[in-house]
Order: structure tokens, then sequence, then C-alpha cells
């Protein structure tokens, strides 16, 4: 077997592996919605009321499943780039996809608390979670640019250093959405929602 | 690597991560199930009854299972037409997939409520995600036709606008579900049960 | 794109999905299995008491565990034999996906009622879970073999017969496993791993 | 189809298989994770304070994720000697899997008893797990080398008994890891993420 195919192959095994994960976080999301139990007699009324009720679970659910998708999105693109994978890309790898894996919990806290005195902290979590992908995304990123030999050989230094520069802004950003959380936890909601709809927006435009 | 062979590995590795949560949302359904706790002391005739007492949870679980597996059938064969990916399909997929993983929480609302006073708005919210689902499609079916960039150029005219006409009925026929909930809501789960046995009867003729 | 790489692709896919199912209801067996609550003070003991008790639940886990773990061999090595898949085989398939799917219901039910007078009702679910998944298969090789046309064209009539055979003697063998749990539960367990050790030792021998 | 593609397709399902359980494992390890539950009036302070107080089961996410993980490079790397697989081997295989789905259980364990009076049995139980992992490690691997009829040509008698020896040295340190519980459950906890840092330091260095 030639090496290009071992290399293909060893490349295509961690993007399997990185795919359930993503794939997984999503679906576990729903785990968190409770279904509301009323008393036997309740009527029609009442589910819907306590169903609407709910309402910061289902803003929470949106916007981390759109914000994961958009994780996974990204790393399908960046992986398109590299040709083949060694230790410290893995490891930097499987700290991004714990970050993905922790996202249904700061969700549930989000959800929980929305609507409560605590909302600024659990919103600061949510918020501090983003921080966190964020910077495990540059090490990622770091990690497969150092010394160009993971990455494929026509990729440009000019699209490297663009996307350095995209990751790095993705940090800074989701800071101020988690010290926002402090003013008011909509407003962290409202910055991470925003990145997501800026991100989609851009990448349907090119 | 040649142009094709990327445009086919972009192609497969959404077809990867959908498979996941296809896959995960098919299997999750199953934890909705809750095992009955009787008394220590209680006997199997008593165990028999609680089990049988779950069986709007069974006709829930059976509905959505296949409803899931047909969207998976569909979405396998439409991809089956597709060369390429964009960003608007990926997005367009991503809102399919929401309302995928998003099945498990009616399934249960269906269940815990089908034999109470709010079934019907039990039934409604699930017939609704189902209308969701439907006009999902038909986002994911119009990107994908668009220009017909992202088709592969042996799919004729005529077997496009044949699919545009199928998925297009979708969307009327989960709104009359919907709507039969208020009248009974076992006419929401004969029709989401009818469509599906239809769907598997007449891909099994052709 | 050859006609030969279509249908490799297809069968891939409908493998993947299938893999997918297996692999998430095979993990989702520990979720039944729950951490023991005592008062706060509770000594190591009392901890190793809580744990030890639990052992209906490790034998129920292990159980089932390996009975997925061999559908999932046979699935696999019938997979090896077909070049394409059609819409009545993709349903049945569809079928035996759901029987995988249950398993973790009878498998808690037998873990929670194992040492309780109900015990017989609870494994007689689970061997009939079993029953179903035994028709199940039976279904789907039927559907593969039906006018030879999903088969691989090396596969020789000998072989069909033989694996025909050997699929045909699981539906007694759980029906009688089923049965005896209204004499004893402990015969639906023993008949169900022995079964699954028969299997491993026969399939390790050739 | 030429044989050498069917046995590079058989791995490639069981590799496939494998990766979807260890993704999924990784992934509901956060089940494990609550959101704590506080009066409708708690402050921001009372649940930093709750979630604070929450440590071992940060903790214990963290190590298991990470051991989970190393297990998966090792598995993918162990993948990449193997050429084809038989019965013994997927059982084999099936075994090191079982391992790998028990862990978000005695994580449970160890995040819920850590600071209470039975944290040294819990943490016994934890590290045992480990030590069934290793021994299981250790079968697969004798499995693939017996006779050397699974493994690639190319793979040198040096690097197999290379291997062997690192396998071996696993299941005695997981062994003083599961004793160590009795002196201090924190040694444990300890000689695990120290196994994982150590097992990281030097694939990195490599």
């Amino acid at each position: 077997m030639s090496s290009a195919v071992v290399e293909e192959k060893e490349t295509g095994r961690i993007e399997a592996f990185s795919d359930g994960v993503f794939a997984i976080a999503i679906t576990l999301l729903i785990l968190e919605l409770k279904v509301p139990h009323l008393p036997a007699g309740a009527p029609g009324g009442a589910l819907a009321a306590a169903l609407i009720e709910q309402w910061p679970s289902y803003l929470a659910l949106v916007t981390s499943f759109f914000a994961i998708l958009i994780m996974w999105a990204n790393h399908h693109m960046m992986f398109g780039l590299i040709r083949r994978v060694n230790a410290p890309f893995l490891y930097a790898n499987g700290l991004l996809l714990f970050v993905v894996t922790v996202v249904p919990f700061p969700t549930a806290l989000l959800a929980e608390y929305f609507e409560k005195p605590a909302a600024s902290v659990a919103a600061a979590v949510y918020g501090g979670t983003f921080v966190v992908g964020a910077l495990a995304y540059n090490l990622v990123w770091r990690t497969a640019i150092a010394g160009r030999r993971l990455l494929r050989s026509d990729v440009s230094e000019e699209r490297i250093d663009k996307l350095t520069r995209s990751y790095r802004v993705g940090v800074p950003l989701y800071l101020v959405a988690t010290a926002g959380a402090f003013v008011h936890p909509a407003i962290t909601v409202a910055i991470c929602t925003s990145l997501s709809v800026n991100c989609i927006a851009t990448s349907n435009r090119t």
C-alpha cells in the first residue's frame, strides 16, 4: 500500500471519530428538553402554557445546535486542508472534541436559570465554554500549520494567514459574550447567536 | 488528488455526519420508554398490566422510528443524486438534521399525554414537528437543485421535477395531520402512520 | 462513475447507518446502570454491598451487550455477501434495527425485576425481544436472497442454504428461552447466554 | 473484487463500529454531569458555589475523557498494523469495547462518592475498570499477533515485541492505581491522570 493511501486513511479515521462525537453531542442536546409533567386532568391549554414557558430551553437548544453545527462545518473545512495527522494534532483535536461533548451541560444550565436570579452565572458559564472552544480551535489550527508538515502542499501561505486571522477573532468575541452575561444574560445569547448567523451568512456568500 | 475525488470526499463526510445524527436520534427514542416502577412485591400480572398500559409509548416509538427511517432513506436517495455540497446546502441540511434530533421530544410528549385531556395539544406538536421536517426537506432539495450546480450531470430534468412535486406534497399532508389533532389525536397518528406505510409500500413497488 | 461503484457506495451507506445504530444501542445499555444513592455518611462497605446487590443489572448488561455484538457480527458477515440494496431490503433491515434499538428497554426491565415476583414476565419480554429479532433476521435474509438479485454472484447456492438453515434455528430456540421464563427467569438468561457463547465459540473455530 | 479489497473493507467496518462505540462512550460521559437544582430565588453566588462544589465530577469527566481518547488513539494505531480480522479478534475487540462502554458508570460512581467515606470503594471500582481495560487490550493484541496472520506483512518482529512490552506494562500500573484507592482515592485519580499525561507526552515526542 502506498504511503499516500496510509496517510489518507489515517486522516479519514480521525475525521470519522470526530464526526461521531459532533453528531452525538448535537443529538444529545434534545435529552435536556424535558416533557412537562402536569396533573392527570390538566387541559390542553395548561400543556400549551407549560410548553411555552420552556422557551429558554428552546432558545438554548437552537443556539447550541447551530454553534456545534458551525464548529463541525469549520472542522470539516479545516480537515480538507490537512493531508496527515500526528500525535500533537490528535490530542489538540481531542481537546476540541472535549469542549464539543461538554456543550450539552452549559446548555441545560442556561435553560434552567435563564429566567432566574442566577442567570448571569449560567450565561457566563455558557459563554466561557465557547471561549475555551475558540482557544481549542486555535490550538488545533496552530498544530496543523506548525512547520507546514500536516497541510496539503497546495494550500497557499495567503490562505493559511487568512484562516489564522479568522480563527484568532473568535476568542475576544466570545470573551465579550461571557463578560456581557454580568450586564444581562440575553447579551451572551445575542452575541453567540449573531456570531453563528454571521458565520452562516458569510459562508453562504463565498 | 483530482478535483472529482475532493468533491466526492466532501459529500461523503456530510453524509457520514448526517448518518450519525439519524442513527443517534432513532436510537435515543428508546430512552423515552421508562421501566414501570412497581412496589417490590408486585406480581407478574401487575407488571404485565403496567407494560400494556404504556401502549401509547410503543405506538409513538414505532411511529417515530419509521418516520425517521423514511427520512433517512429519502436523504440517502437524495444524496445519491448530488455530486458536491456548498455552504447553503450544508446549513439547509443542518436545519433538517435539527428537526431529526428534535423528534424524540414530541414523541415523548405524545406518549405522555395521548390518553389525557391535553392529548390534542401533544398531537399537534407531534404533527407540527413533521410539518417543519417536510419544509426543511423542501429547502434542502431546492438548495440542491438551484442552478443545477450540486447535482450529478446525469440527473434528468424530468426526474428533478418529479422529486420536486413529491417533496411538495409532504407539507400539506402533515398540516392536515396537525390540524386533525384538534378533532382527535388518533387522527394525527393515523395520518403519520399511513404516510409512512404508503411511502414504504411505494418504494417497495418500484 | 461506474455502476459497480454506485452500488458499492449504496451498500456502504446502509452499512454505516446500521453500524451507527448497533454502536449506539450497545453503548446506551450502560445508561440503565444506576449509581446507588446512599446516605452521605455511608461507609465503603455499604457502597460495596449496594454495588454487589445490583448483580442482575450487570448480568443483563453483559448478556445484552454480547447479544447485540453477535447480531452486529452476523450483520457484518451477511453484508459481506450483498452487492446492492433495494427498498424492501432497506425496510427489512430497518425492522431489524428497530429491535436492536429496543434491546436496552427489556434489559432494564429484566435488571429491575429479576429478583422480584414479576421476574418471569420481565424475562419473557426479554426473551420475546430476541424472538422478534430472530424473525427480523430471517426477513432480512429472505429479502436478500429473493431472486438472488442482491447477492454477490460468487455466493454459492450451498452457502445460501446453509445460512438459511442456521438463521431459521434462532426463532424456536429463543421461543424456548421465552417460554422458559415461566418456569424460572434464570432459564431465559441461561439460554440467551449459552446461545451467545455457542455462537462465539463456533465462529472462533471456523 | 480482489481479495485485498475485501480484507480492507472488513477491517474498515470493524474500525467504523469501534469508532462509533468510542465516540458514543466518550460523549455520554457528559450525561453524568447534573445541572444543580437550586430554589427559584437563589442568587448567582449560590449557583457558582454549587457548580464549584461539583469539582469531583469535572475531575472524573476529564480523567475519563482523556483515558478513552488514549484508548481510541491506541486502537487507531493498532488497527494501522492489521490487514484482516477473524472471529477471535472480533470478539476480543468486542470485550475491549465492552470496557469502553462501561467507563461512564465508574466515572459517575467516582464523582458521586469522591468526597464521601465510601470514596476508596468507588476509586477502586474506577481503577479496576482500567485494569480490565488493559487486560482486554493485551487480549486484542495477542489475538492480532497470533501466528502473524492478521498483521500487515511489513510490520517488523522488533516493532511487535516493543508493542507487546508496552501493552503489558498497563496492567500492573492500573493494579497499583486500584490498590492505592485504599490508601487515598486521590492516588487512583493521580496515577490514572499521570498515565494519560505520560502517554500523550510520549506520543507527542515521537
